[in-house]
């Protein structure tokens, strides 16, 4: 497993094709095979009872796999989500922001299978643990 | 399984304990052990390639289901989703509404199971299935 | 969706490729994009408590998704299973049969997606839901 | 996290209340929130193209999973899985024994949560990769 970025470059890239996600996202470390994302929580990620809803960390382990899976196959912007399986394991807190340890654990020709634990910024405890899948379109543009 | 609540009952408790998805979600149907929701789609929705994105998909998913929980189980807000599995099966097209089918495979005394098909409102093929569990706390509020 | 095989066809092919499962399985049902499979329970089959055990329903699962994707793709033995979830929502009794309804989902060119809902003989009821990806080889033999 | 039973207590007990299991498994190392299982395999666990099938790998998950709550939560045999998703990332050779390196994601009342990574014993890469979770009734017996 290669870098094809360095974080700078895939930050800046992820703006140009992803402006959805702009600033609401920071790459903190990128090793081969290995990415950590964190994210801001705000009002519209609460849920009732006040903890963060579970559609953010989704959202967190998608765009933290995809960063993963961009930095080692470069700019090939269409892979898809084709799976995802994802376990809720403790309530998070409002307020503190969330940390995602996202790890490959299959790059092939066609399926990327990748690993994300999310944890909250200011505790050790595991809140979730997913795994998701992305195929990787034959033709890249 | 019986109805705890009629659509414009459940839709303004909704609107009261999770301001953060009013007027991004309308239920359509409410039966005994189903509801049919359905989402408006935006540029936020968007994702690389123009589709919509897998987050939006999935928040459909958790929204629709903890819709029809809420429908069966009464007021009870702190029921907290556990666990997800999705298969994503086609791209949706950009400027299309989605439409979720919510079903209860079980409602338990402590889990409830859901099946959830989204398609698009434009076309019969699925576009995602998804399989999710919520956990019901033993203290209600 | 067209089938490859009849029913004794591919009762015939799997006894040959895949020994291991001879008079274990039965196909009661093919039709495009469906198969209907039975399976007799036993002693090896059960689990502490006297219920079928966890691996018993899963085997029947994977056996009656492969049943039914060789059906549609014909003799391709190599096709292997790259992802599986599946939920147990109430305890089979010992001395049923187990009966699955296995439904495509989506039939590409790479992956193929399904659905199984397994039931007891004698009961309505849902015993456990699932969905399998199998993974289509480029070359067959 | 601690531990009820040694190995050679927990070996014993699961030969008496899981006959159907004696002789295909052993416990080699058992830590708190960790166990390591080893299976051997053999013509019966084999799958068309000769590699080991999913639903061998799926039990030793399975059963994996079982021993090591087991372990934690002391004379209970009525857990019951309720969910389980599995990523199948590399194909085993045959003839190989299987290794399961069984970890506690979450040690709950009601629900306990487990991770396992399958591996062939005579390689690094990882095999397959699950979420397994076993629903605690509150009677024991």
């Amino acid at each position: 497993m290669k870098l094809q970025f360095s974080i700078s470059e895939l930050s800046s890239y992820l703006d140009e094709v992803f402006p959805q996600v702009v600033n609401q996202y920071k790459i903190l470390a990128l090793e081969p095979g290995y990415a950590k994302i964190v994210q801001n929580v705000s009002f519209k990620n609460l849920r009732p009872g006040g903890t963060v809803s579970g559609p953010t960390i989704f959202t967190l382990v998608d765009i933290g796999m995809y960063i993963l899976l961009l930095a080692h196959i470069g700019k090939e912007p269409l892979a898809v989500t084709t799976n995802c399986s994802i376990d809720f394991l403790q309530k998070p807190n409002a307020g503190e922001q969330l940390v995602a340890d996202c790890s490959l654990l299959k790059l092939g020709r066609t399926l990327i299978v990748g690993e994300v634990l999310v944890k909250s910024s200011n505790q050790e405890n595991l809140l979730a643990r997913s795994t998701i899948t992305y195929f990787r379109p034959k033709v890249t543009i």
